[in-house]
Protein backbone atom coordinates (compact mmCIF):
# COMPACT_ATOMS: atom_id res chain seq x y z
CA UNK A 1 0.00 0.00 0.00
CA UNK A 2 1.11 3.43 -1.16
CA UNK A 3 0.28 6.03 1.36
CA UNK A 4 0.98 9.84 1.30
CA UNK A 5 0.68 12.47 3.96
CA UNK A 6 0.27 16.37 3.14
CA UNK A 7 0.63 17.78 6.17
CA UNK A 8 2.00 15.67 8.51
CA UNK A 9 0.33 17.05 12.19
CA UNK A 10 -2.53 16.02 14.83
CA UNK A 11 -4.58 14.30 12.48
CA UNK A 12 -2.63 13.05 9.60
CA UNK A 13 -0.03 11.83 11.37
CA UNK A 14 -2.17 9.68 14.16
CA UNK A 15 -4.36 8.29 10.76
CA UNK A 16 -0.59 6.99 9.13
CA UNK A 17 0.64 5.68 12.54
CA UNK A 18 -2.74 3.41 12.77
CA UNK A 19 -2.49 2.49 8.99
CA UNK A 20 1.53 1.47 9.76
CA UNK A 21 0.25 -0.42 12.38
CA UNK A 22 -2.83 -2.08 10.56
CA UNK A 23 -0.73 -2.78 7.28
CA UNK A 24 2.90 -3.28 7.76
CA UNK A 25 3.91 -3.39 4.29
CA UNK A 26 2.41 -0.02 3.60
CA UNK A 27 4.90 3.32 2.55
CA UNK A 28 4.21 5.85 3.80
CA UNK A 29 5.27 9.05 2.57
CA UNK A 30 5.17 12.34 4.00
CA UNK A 31 4.70 16.04 2.22
CA UNK A 32 5.40 19.35 4.36
CA UNK A 33 6.16 22.95 3.27
CA UNK A 34 7.65 22.99 6.87
CA UNK A 35 10.75 20.48 6.58
CA UNK A 36 11.83 20.31 10.21
CA UNK A 37 7.94 18.84 10.56
CA UNK A 38 9.34 16.18 7.58
CA UNK A 39 12.65 15.27 9.39
CA UNK A 40 10.81 15.09 12.95
CA UNK A 41 7.93 12.84 11.56
CA UNK A 42 10.61 10.91 10.23
CA UNK A 43 12.84 10.54 13.70
CA UNK A 44 9.61 9.19 15.18
CA UNK A 45 8.69 7.08 12.81
CA UNK A 46 5.46 8.82 11.75
CA UNK A 47 6.48 8.69 7.48
CA UNK A 48 8.50 6.83 6.25
CA UNK A 49 10.20 9.18 3.84
CA UNK A 50 9.68 12.47 1.75
CA UNK A 51 7.90 12.28 -1.52
CA UNK A 52 6.68 15.22 -3.53
CA UNK A 53 3.32 15.52 -6.01
CA UNK A 54 5.07 14.01 -8.85
CA UNK A 55 4.53 10.68 -6.55
CA UNK A 56 1.19 11.17 -6.33
CA UNK A 57 0.45 9.01 -8.98
CA UNK A 58 1.32 5.66 -7.76
CA UNK A 59 -0.46 6.85 -4.49
CA UNK A 60 -3.39 4.29 -3.18
CA UNK A 61 -4.69 6.83 -0.71
CA UNK A 62 -3.59 10.28 -0.43
CA UNK A 63 -4.59 12.01 3.13
CA UNK A 64 -4.99 15.94 2.68
CA UNK A 65 -4.40 17.01 6.22
CA UNK A 66 -3.82 20.72 6.31
CA UNK A 67 -5.46 23.77 7.45
CA UNK A 68 -8.61 24.04 5.79
CA UNK A 69 -7.29 27.39 3.74
CA UNK A 70 -4.57 25.43 2.68
CA UNK A 71 -6.56 22.48 1.81
CA UNK A 72 -8.71 25.11 -0.48
CA UNK A 73 -5.30 25.46 -2.85
CA UNK A 74 -3.77 21.86 -2.26
CA UNK A 75 -6.80 19.82 -3.47
CA UNK A 76 -6.92 20.67 -6.46
CA UNK A 77 -3.39 20.14 -7.25
CA UNK A 78 -3.29 17.18 -5.58
CA UNK A 79 -6.04 15.70 -7.64
CA UNK A 80 -4.43 16.77 -11.11
CA UNK A 81 -1.11 14.80 -9.79
CA UNK A 82 -3.33 12.08 -8.84
CA UNK A 83 -3.75 8.09 -10.97
CA UNK A 84 -6.70 7.08 -11.60
CA UNK A 85 -7.03 4.66 -9.09
CA UNK A 86 -5.78 7.04 -6.60
CA UNK A 87 -8.36 7.93 -3.41
CA UNK A 88 -7.63 11.51 -2.18
CA UNK A 89 -9.54 12.77 1.09
CA UNK A 90 -9.47 15.82 3.30
CA UNK A 91 -9.97 15.89 7.11
CA UNK A 92 -10.99 19.31 7.46
CA UNK A 93 -13.31 21.01 9.73
CA UNK A 94 -15.54 22.93 7.28
CA UNK A 95 -16.74 20.80 4.03
CA UNK A 96 -19.04 23.16 1.74
CA UNK A 97 -15.76 25.53 0.35
CA UNK A 98 -13.73 22.54 -0.09
CA UNK A 99 -16.42 20.90 -1.76
CA UNK A 100 -16.72 23.08 -3.91
CA UNK A 101 -13.33 24.19 -4.39
CA UNK A 102 -13.29 20.45 -5.93
CA UNK A 103 -16.68 20.19 -7.78
CA UNK A 104 -15.83 20.48 -11.29
CA UNK A 105 -12.43 19.33 -11.22
CA UNK A 106 -11.67 16.35 -13.70
CA UNK A 107 -10.82 14.00 -10.61
CA UNK A 108 -13.76 14.96 -8.79
CA UNK A 109 -14.27 11.36 -8.43
CA UNK A 110 -10.99 10.16 -7.02
CA UNK A 111 -11.77 12.37 -3.73
CA UNK A 112 -13.44 11.93 -0.67
CA UNK A 113 -14.66 14.92 1.55
CA UNK A 114 -13.92 13.52 5.41
CA UNK A 115 -14.20 15.01 8.19
CA UNK A 116 -13.04 12.42 11.45
CA UNK A 117 -14.36 13.68 14.33
CA UNK A 118 -11.37 13.66 17.06
CA UNK A 119 -8.13 15.40 18.04
CA UNK A 120 -6.76 16.61 20.87
CA UNK A 121 -5.59 20.29 21.29
CA UNK A 122 -1.92 19.75 20.43
CA UNK A 123 -0.54 20.03 17.11
CA UNK A 124 2.65 19.12 14.63
CA UNK A 125 4.03 15.58 13.89
CA UNK A 126 4.51 15.02 17.36
CA UNK A 127 1.09 15.19 18.64
CA UNK A 128 0.45 12.33 16.44
CA UNK A 129 -0.77 9.19 18.57
CA UNK A 130 -1.64 5.89 18.05
CA UNK A 131 -5.84 4.95 18.23
CA UNK A 132 -7.14 8.30 17.69
CA UNK A 133 -9.93 7.25 15.56
CA UNK A 134 -11.42 4.25 17.45
CA UNK A 135 -14.92 4.62 18.18
CA UNK A 136 -15.21 8.00 16.95
CA UNK A 137 -17.24 9.45 14.37
CA UNK A 138 -16.11 10.38 10.61
CA UNK A 139 -18.47 12.38 9.09
CA UNK A 140 -18.73 11.88 4.68
CA UNK A 141 -20.42 14.67 2.58
CA UNK A 142 -21.06 14.19 -0.74
CA UNK A 143 -20.39 10.38 -0.96
CA UNK A 144 -22.57 9.90 -4.33
CA UNK A 145 -19.66 12.21 -5.77
CA UNK A 146 -16.89 9.33 -5.31
CA UNK A 147 -16.43 6.79 -8.06
CA UNK A 148 -18.38 3.74 -5.92
CA UNK A 149 -15.18 1.13 -6.23
CA UNK A 150 -12.52 4.18 -4.63
CA UNK A 151 -15.64 4.50 -1.77
CA UNK A 152 -15.15 1.27 -0.98
CA UNK A 153 -11.79 1.01 -0.35
CA UNK A 154 -11.80 5.09 1.47
CA UNK A 155 -15.00 3.01 3.84
CA UNK A 156 -12.78 0.10 4.44
CA UNK A 157 -9.69 2.38 5.71
CA UNK A 158 -11.70 4.67 7.79
CA UNK A 159 -13.28 1.31 9.28
CA UNK A 160 -10.13 -0.37 9.58
CA UNK A 161 -8.74 2.57 12.18
CA UNK A 162 -11.70 2.34 14.05
CA UNK A 163 -14.04 5.05 12.66
CA UNK A 164 -18.23 4.75 12.70
CA UNK A 165 -19.13 6.25 9.17
CA UNK A 166 -22.22 8.82 8.80
CA UNK A 167 -22.73 10.50 5.64
CA UNK A 168 -24.02 14.08 5.68
CA UNK A 169 -24.39 17.06 3.20
CA UNK A 170 -21.98 19.79 3.33
CA UNK A 171 -24.16 22.39 4.07
CA UNK A 172 -25.38 20.57 7.15
CA UNK A 173 -22.19 19.26 8.28
CA UNK A 174 -20.79 22.95 8.50
CA UNK A 175 -24.21 23.99 10.22
CA UNK A 176 -24.36 21.44 13.16
CA UNK A 177 -20.53 21.72 13.54
CA UNK A 178 -20.57 25.28 14.44
CA UNK A 179 -22.91 24.27 17.00
CA UNK A 180 -20.63 21.18 18.66
CA UNK A 181 -17.49 21.82 17.73
CA UNK A 182 -16.55 25.61 16.37
CA UNK A 183 -18.34 27.57 19.07
CA UNK A 184 -16.70 25.49 21.93
CA UNK A 185 -13.34 26.56 21.02
CA UNK A 186 -14.66 30.10 20.92
CA UNK A 187 -16.12 29.85 24.28
CA UNK A 188 -12.45 28.52 25.53
CA UNK A 189 -10.69 30.86 23.99
CA UNK A 190 -12.85 33.63 25.40
CA UNK A 191 -12.53 31.79 28.86
CA UNK A 192 -9.11 31.87 28.84
CA UNK A 193 -8.62 35.78 27.59
CA UNK A 194 -11.34 36.87 30.62
CA UNK A 195 -9.19 35.11 32.98
CA UNK A 196 -5.69 35.79 32.03
CA UNK A 197 -6.54 39.52 31.29
CA UNK A 198 -7.97 39.33 34.67
CA UNK A 199 -5.30 37.57 37.10
CA UNK A 200 -2.12 39.47 36.15
CA UNK A 201 -0.53 37.63 39.00
CA UNK A 202 -0.77 34.04 37.42
CA UNK A 203 0.24 32.49 40.63
CA UNK A 204 -3.40 32.66 41.51
CA UNK A 205 -4.60 31.43 38.63
CA UNK A 206 -2.53 28.35 39.38
CA UNK A 207 -3.50 27.90 42.71
CA UNK A 208 -6.76 28.16 42.76
CA UNK A 209 -7.81 27.01 39.44
CA UNK A 210 -9.24 23.03 39.77
CA UNK A 211 -10.03 20.39 36.81
CA UNK A 212 -13.17 22.31 35.98
CA UNK A 213 -11.41 25.88 34.94
CA UNK A 214 -8.80 22.79 33.17
CA UNK A 215 -11.88 21.31 31.07
CA UNK A 216 -13.31 24.11 30.17
CA UNK A 217 -10.18 26.20 28.85
CA UNK A 218 -8.46 22.93 27.16
CA UNK A 219 -9.31 24.16 24.28
CA UNK A 220 -8.10 27.54 23.99
CA UNK A 221 -4.67 25.62 23.96
CA UNK A 222 -5.56 24.62 19.94
CA UNK A 223 -3.86 25.86 17.17
CA UNK A 224 -4.03 29.34 15.67
CA UNK A 225 -3.30 28.35 12.18
CA UNK A 226 -5.57 25.88 12.00
CA UNK A 227 -8.30 27.62 13.64
CA UNK A 228 -8.45 30.85 12.03
CA UNK A 229 -9.36 29.23 8.54
CA UNK A 230 -12.22 27.49 10.14
CA UNK A 231 -14.12 30.08 11.35
CA UNK A 232 -13.57 32.36 8.36
CA UNK A 233 -14.39 29.44 6.44
CA UNK A 234 -17.39 28.59 8.24
CA UNK A 235 -18.26 33.16 9.18
CA UNK A 236 -22.12 33.08 8.80
CA UNK A 237 -22.79 29.76 10.84
CA UNK A 238 -20.01 30.47 13.62
CA UNK A 239 -21.72 34.01 14.36
CA UNK A 240 -24.70 32.78 14.16
CA UNK A 241 -23.90 30.26 17.19
CA UNK A 242 -22.12 33.00 19.07
CA UNK A 243 -25.01 35.28 18.81
CA UNK A 244 -27.16 32.29 20.45
CA UNK A 245 -24.65 31.71 22.78
CA UNK A 246 -23.84 36.11 24.10
CA UNK A 247 -27.69 35.96 23.96
CA UNK A 248 -27.96 32.74 26.40
CA UNK A 249 -25.64 34.20 28.48
CA UNK A 250 -26.82 37.75 28.61
CA UNK A 251 -29.97 36.30 29.80
CA UNK A 252 -28.38 34.31 32.55
CA UNK A 253 -26.25 37.62 33.73
CA UNK A 254 -29.92 39.61 33.78
CA UNK A 255 -30.91 36.53 35.84
CA UNK A 256 -28.66 37.00 38.17
CA UNK A 257 -28.99 40.92 38.17
CA UNK A 258 -32.79 40.55 38.93
CA UNK A 259 -32.30 37.99 41.55
CA UNK A 260 -34.26 35.45 39.75
CA UNK A 261 -32.78 32.61 41.42
CA UNK A 262 -35.65 30.06 40.64
CA UNK A 263 -35.38 30.56 37.05
CA UNK A 264 -31.41 30.31 36.91
CA UNK A 265 -32.51 27.19 38.81
CA UNK A 266 -34.69 25.84 36.24
CA UNK A 267 -32.10 27.35 33.75
CA UNK A 268 -29.32 25.20 34.82
CA UNK A 269 -31.45 21.77 35.66
CA UNK A 270 -32.76 21.68 32.22
CA UNK A 271 -29.16 21.81 30.43
CA UNK A 272 -28.55 19.23 32.89
CA UNK A 273 -29.83 16.55 30.51
CA UNK A 274 -26.62 17.17 28.63
CA UNK A 275 -25.45 14.31 31.58
CA UNK A 276 -27.53 11.89 29.33
CA UNK A 277 -26.11 13.23 25.55
CA UNK A 278 -23.02 12.39 27.09
CA UNK A 279 -23.57 9.26 28.53
CA UNK A 280 -25.14 8.07 25.09
CA UNK A 281 -22.06 9.68 23.40
CA UNK A 282 -19.65 7.33 25.16
CA UNK A 283 -21.99 4.76 24.83
CA UNK A 284 -20.99 4.69 21.37
CA UNK A 285 -17.75 4.57 21.84
CA UNK B 1 -10.92 10.07 66.55
CA UNK B 2 -14.64 11.09 66.25
CA UNK B 3 -15.65 12.56 62.75
CA UNK B 4 -19.37 13.98 61.92
CA UNK B 5 -19.93 15.15 58.26
CA UNK B 6 -23.11 17.42 57.49
CA UNK B 7 -24.47 17.02 54.23
CA UNK B 8 -23.01 13.24 52.65
CA UNK B 9 -22.29 13.90 49.08
CA UNK B 10 -19.31 14.38 47.03
CA UNK B 11 -16.87 16.62 49.41
CA UNK B 12 -17.74 15.71 52.17
CA UNK B 13 -18.39 12.03 51.56
CA UNK B 14 -14.63 11.90 49.62
CA UNK B 15 -13.31 13.88 52.82
CA UNK B 16 -14.26 11.00 55.34
CA UNK B 17 -13.27 8.25 52.77
CA UNK B 18 -9.84 9.36 52.96
CA UNK B 19 -9.91 10.29 56.62
CA UNK B 20 -10.79 6.59 57.24
CA UNK B 21 -8.21 5.04 54.98
CA UNK B 22 -5.94 6.82 57.33
CA UNK B 23 -7.47 6.92 60.74
CA UNK B 24 -8.93 3.63 60.78
CA UNK B 25 -9.87 3.98 64.27
CA UNK B 26 -12.16 6.82 63.52
CA UNK B 27 -15.54 6.91 63.70
CA UNK B 28 -17.11 8.79 60.61
CA UNK B 29 -21.02 9.65 62.02
CA UNK B 30 -23.05 11.35 59.03
CA UNK B 31 -26.14 13.75 58.89
CA UNK B 32 -28.15 14.97 55.82
CA UNK B 33 -31.91 16.07 55.92
CA UNK B 34 -32.22 13.58 53.27
CA UNK B 35 -32.91 10.10 54.97
CA UNK B 36 -32.30 8.19 51.64
CA UNK B 37 -28.39 9.77 51.93
CA UNK B 38 -27.85 8.26 54.99
CA UNK B 39 -28.81 5.13 54.13
CA UNK B 40 -27.44 5.04 50.95
CA UNK B 41 -24.26 6.16 52.95
CA UNK B 42 -23.52 3.96 55.48
CA UNK B 43 -24.27 0.83 52.74
CA UNK B 44 -21.59 2.26 50.68
CA UNK B 45 -19.32 2.29 53.44
CA UNK B 46 -18.71 6.20 53.03
CA UNK B 47 -20.57 6.65 56.66
CA UNK B 48 -20.38 4.70 59.82
CA UNK B 49 -23.53 5.81 61.24
CA UNK B 50 -26.15 8.61 61.57
CA UNK B 51 -26.12 10.95 63.99
CA UNK B 52 -27.57 14.43 65.26
CA UNK B 53 -26.42 17.92 66.77
CA UNK B 54 -26.46 17.09 70.10
CA UNK B 55 -23.40 14.46 69.09
CA UNK B 56 -21.53 17.33 68.41
CA UNK B 57 -20.52 17.70 71.69
CA UNK B 58 -17.63 15.21 71.72
CA UNK B 59 -16.64 15.27 67.67
CA UNK B 60 -12.91 15.98 67.22
CA UNK B 61 -14.19 17.12 63.60
CA UNK B 62 -17.15 18.38 62.28
CA UNK B 63 -17.10 18.91 58.37
CA UNK B 64 -20.22 21.01 57.05
CA UNK B 65 -20.52 20.29 53.09
CA UNK B 66 -24.01 21.68 52.36
CA UNK B 67 -25.11 24.23 49.61
CA UNK B 68 -23.58 27.54 50.58
CA UNK B 69 -27.33 28.81 51.27
CA UNK B 70 -27.77 26.24 54.16
CA UNK B 71 -24.17 26.40 55.58
CA UNK B 72 -25.20 30.20 56.23
CA UNK B 73 -28.03 28.77 58.78
CA UNK B 74 -26.53 25.62 59.55
CA UNK B 75 -23.16 26.52 60.56
CA UNK B 76 -23.65 28.67 63.69
CA UNK B 77 -25.92 25.87 64.27
CA UNK B 78 -23.49 23.48 64.39
CA UNK B 79 -21.46 25.84 66.57
CA UNK B 80 -24.10 26.21 69.37
CA UNK B 81 -23.65 22.60 69.35
CA UNK B 82 -19.86 21.95 69.11
CA UNK B 83 -17.58 21.09 72.28
CA UNK B 84 -14.53 23.47 73.08
CA UNK B 85 -12.12 20.85 71.36
CA UNK B 86 -14.37 20.43 68.32
CA UNK B 87 -13.17 21.79 64.83
CA UNK B 88 -15.85 22.84 62.85
CA UNK B 89 -15.20 23.68 58.92
CA UNK B 90 -17.37 24.17 55.71
CA UNK B 91 -15.80 23.27 52.25
CA UNK B 92 -17.98 26.17 50.45
CA UNK B 93 -17.20 28.13 47.21
CA UNK B 94 -17.62 31.42 48.76
CA UNK B 95 -16.50 32.71 51.28
CA UNK B 96 -17.13 36.14 52.49
CA UNK B 97 -21.15 35.32 53.15
CA UNK B 98 -20.13 32.29 55.03
CA UNK B 99 -17.34 34.49 57.34
CA UNK B 100 -20.17 37.35 58.00
CA UNK B 101 -22.25 34.63 59.48
CA UNK B 102 -20.12 32.90 62.23
CA UNK B 103 -17.99 36.38 62.23
CA UNK B 104 -19.56 37.24 65.99
CA UNK B 105 -20.44 33.05 67.05
CA UNK B 106 -19.20 32.83 70.57
CA UNK B 107 -17.23 29.55 69.07
CA UNK B 108 -15.39 31.64 66.03
CA UNK B 109 -12.49 30.24 67.12
CA UNK B 110 -13.33 26.64 66.91
CA UNK B 111 -14.29 27.28 62.75
CA UNK B 112 -12.14 27.02 60.00
CA UNK B 113 -13.34 28.70 56.90
CA UNK B 114 -12.00 26.27 54.45
CA UNK B 115 -12.39 25.48 50.57
CA UNK B 116 -10.98 22.54 49.24
CA UNK B 117 -10.42 22.93 45.27
CA UNK B 118 -11.53 19.62 44.41
CA UNK B 119 -14.61 18.18 42.81
CA UNK B 120 -15.96 16.62 40.12
CA UNK B 121 -19.64 17.04 38.17
CA UNK B 122 -21.61 14.56 40.16
CA UNK B 123 -23.15 15.06 43.38
CA UNK B 124 -24.44 12.88 46.29
CA UNK B 125 -23.70 10.02 48.61
CA UNK B 126 -22.36 7.73 45.39
CA UNK B 127 -20.04 10.58 44.34
CA UNK B 128 -17.79 10.20 46.76
CA UNK B 129 -13.98 8.99 45.70
CA UNK B 130 -10.60 8.16 47.66
CA UNK B 131 -8.01 10.77 46.76
CA UNK B 132 -9.71 13.41 45.69
CA UNK B 133 -7.80 16.34 47.37
CA UNK B 134 -4.32 14.38 46.29
CA UNK B 135 -2.09 17.16 45.33
CA UNK B 136 -5.36 19.97 45.37
CA UNK B 137 -5.18 23.07 47.12
CA UNK B 138 -7.04 24.12 49.92
CA UNK B 139 -7.88 27.97 50.70
CA UNK B 140 -8.12 29.38 54.00
CA UNK B 141 -9.69 32.53 55.26
CA UNK B 142 -9.14 33.96 58.15
CA UNK B 143 -6.81 31.85 59.76
CA UNK B 144 -5.96 34.15 62.38
CA UNK B 145 -9.64 33.86 64.18
CA UNK B 146 -9.29 30.01 64.32
CA UNK B 147 -7.92 28.93 67.65
CA UNK B 148 -4.31 28.22 67.00
CA UNK B 149 -3.92 24.89 68.66
CA UNK B 150 -7.44 23.92 66.44
CA UNK B 151 -5.39 25.76 63.34
CA UNK B 152 -2.54 23.03 63.39
CA UNK B 153 -4.99 19.99 63.93
CA UNK B 154 -6.71 21.06 60.74
CA UNK B 155 -4.01 21.97 58.78
CA UNK B 156 -2.61 18.33 59.82
CA UNK B 157 -5.73 16.81 58.89
CA UNK B 158 -5.78 18.68 55.53
CA UNK B 159 -2.19 18.09 54.92
CA UNK B 160 -2.73 14.11 55.52
CA UNK B 161 -4.97 13.85 52.83
CA UNK B 162 -2.85 15.20 50.24
CA UNK B 163 -4.03 19.11 50.14
CA UNK B 164 -1.50 22.09 49.42
CA UNK B 165 -2.48 24.85 51.84
CA UNK B 166 -2.99 28.64 50.63
CA UNK B 167 -4.02 31.56 52.83
CA UNK B 168 -6.64 34.60 51.46
CA UNK B 169 -8.90 36.80 52.72
CA UNK B 170 -12.69 36.33 52.13
CA UNK B 171 -13.16 39.23 49.76
CA UNK B 172 -9.84 38.25 47.47
CA UNK B 173 -11.20 34.59 47.35
CA UNK B 174 -14.81 35.30 45.97
CA UNK B 175 -13.25 37.50 43.66
CA UNK B 176 -10.53 35.12 42.31
CA UNK B 177 -13.04 32.00 42.49
CA UNK B 178 -15.19 33.69 40.57
CA UNK B 179 -12.79 33.87 37.65
CA UNK B 180 -11.46 30.68 37.52
CA UNK B 181 -14.96 28.06 38.79
CA UNK B 182 -18.26 30.01 38.86
CA UNK B 183 -17.78 31.92 35.28
CA UNK B 184 -16.84 28.18 33.65
CA UNK B 185 -19.69 26.84 34.86
CA UNK B 186 -22.09 29.42 33.26
CA UNK B 187 -19.68 29.65 30.32
CA UNK B 188 -20.60 25.78 30.44
CA UNK B 189 -24.11 25.77 30.95
CA UNK B 190 -24.85 27.82 28.96
CA UNK B 191 -22.77 26.45 26.00
CA UNK B 192 -25.07 23.35 26.69
CA UNK B 193 -28.26 25.55 26.72
CA UNK B 194 -27.61 26.99 22.93
CA UNK B 195 -26.49 23.37 21.42
CA UNK B 196 -29.42 21.32 23.02
CA UNK B 197 -31.83 24.26 21.82
CA UNK B 198 -30.41 24.09 18.42
CA UNK B 199 -30.14 20.46 18.01
CA UNK B 200 -33.75 19.18 18.74
CA UNK B 201 -32.81 16.29 16.93
CA UNK B 202 -30.56 14.96 19.72
CA UNK B 203 -29.07 12.07 17.19
CA UNK B 204 -26.85 15.01 15.42
CA UNK B 205 -25.47 16.31 18.91
CA UNK B 206 -24.57 12.49 19.57
CA UNK B 207 -22.84 11.61 16.51
CA UNK B 208 -20.84 14.76 15.66
CA UNK B 209 -19.61 16.18 18.67
CA UNK B 210 -16.13 14.90 19.81
CA UNK B 211 -14.03 15.39 23.00
CA UNK B 212 -13.56 19.32 22.79
CA UNK B 213 -17.23 19.66 23.23
CA UNK B 214 -17.52 17.10 26.30
CA UNK B 215 -14.74 19.09 27.90
CA UNK B 216 -16.38 21.98 27.18
CA UNK B 217 -19.57 20.71 28.69
CA UNK B 218 -19.15 18.64 31.58
CA UNK B 219 -19.32 21.03 33.84
CA UNK B 220 -22.94 21.69 32.91
CA UNK B 221 -23.53 18.48 34.53
CA UNK B 222 -22.80 20.12 37.91
CA UNK B 223 -26.02 20.24 40.22
CA UNK B 224 -28.82 23.28 40.65
CA UNK B 225 -29.12 23.20 44.21
CA UNK B 226 -25.24 23.61 45.06
CA UNK B 227 -24.66 26.21 41.84
CA UNK B 228 -27.68 28.68 42.60
CA UNK B 229 -26.55 29.60 45.75
CA UNK B 230 -23.14 29.92 45.09
CA UNK B 231 -24.18 32.83 42.26
CA UNK B 232 -26.43 33.92 44.79
CA UNK B 233 -23.77 34.43 47.66
CA UNK B 234 -21.08 35.86 45.09
CA UNK B 235 -23.39 38.33 42.66
CA UNK B 236 -21.88 41.07 42.28
CA UNK B 237 -18.07 39.26 41.57
CA UNK B 238 -19.95 36.41 39.00
CA UNK B 239 -22.07 39.63 37.18
CA UNK B 240 -18.60 41.13 36.62
CA UNK B 241 -16.70 38.30 35.05
CA UNK B 242 -20.00 37.83 33.01
CA UNK B 243 -19.77 41.02 31.54
CA UNK B 244 -16.03 40.54 30.36
CA UNK B 245 -16.92 37.57 28.98
CA UNK B 246 -19.86 38.48 26.97
CA UNK B 247 -17.45 41.55 25.99
CA UNK B 248 -14.88 39.16 25.08
CA UNK B 249 -17.11 37.12 23.36
CA UNK B 250 -18.73 39.99 21.39
CA UNK B 251 -15.37 41.85 20.16
CA UNK B 252 -14.77 37.98 18.73
CA UNK B 253 -18.11 38.28 16.69
CA UNK B 254 -17.19 41.61 15.64
CA UNK B 255 -13.48 40.75 14.52
CA UNK B 256 -15.47 38.11 12.37
CA UNK B 257 -18.54 39.80 11.31
CA UNK B 258 -15.65 42.55 9.82
CA UNK B 259 -13.13 40.02 8.02
CA UNK B 260 -10.05 40.87 10.92
CA UNK B 261 -8.94 37.30 10.38
CA UNK B 262 -5.33 38.26 11.37
CA UNK B 263 -6.97 39.98 14.70
CA UNK B 264 -8.77 36.78 15.45
CA UNK B 265 -5.19 34.74 15.02
CA UNK B 266 -3.49 36.96 17.49
CA UNK B 267 -6.56 36.88 19.93
CA UNK B 268 -6.22 32.96 19.74
CA UNK B 269 -2.20 33.23 20.06
CA UNK B 270 -2.20 35.07 23.06
CA UNK B 271 -4.20 33.29 24.99
CA UNK B 272 -2.51 29.84 23.85
CA UNK B 273 -0.03 30.82 27.06
CA UNK B 274 -2.82 29.17 29.03
CA UNK B 275 -0.82 25.76 27.92
CA UNK B 276 1.78 27.29 30.01
CA UNK B 277 -0.26 28.23 32.89
CA UNK B 278 -1.98 24.69 32.88
CA UNK B 279 1.19 22.88 32.40
CA UNK B 280 1.95 24.94 35.87
CA UNK B 281 -0.88 23.92 37.82
CA UNK B 282 -0.21 20.10 36.95
CA UNK B 283 3.39 20.59 37.77
CA UNK B 284 2.28 20.91 40.90
CA UNK B 285 0.14 18.14 41.43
Amino acid sequence: MNVHVIGIGLIGGSMVLDIKGLYPEAVIHGIDTNENHVQEAIALGVIDKESNFEDLKTADFVIVSVPVDVAMTVLPKVLDAAGEQTIVFDVGSTKMPICEAVANHPKRRNFVAAHPIAGTEFSGPSAAIKGLFEGKTNIICEVEKTTFKLQEKALELFKSIGMRIRYMDPKSHDKHIAYVSHLSHISSFMLGKTVINKEKDEQDIFDMAGSGFESTVRLAKSSPAMWTPIFKQNKKQVVKTLEEYIANLSNFKELLVNDEYEAIFDEMQSVNKIREILNGMNAKK
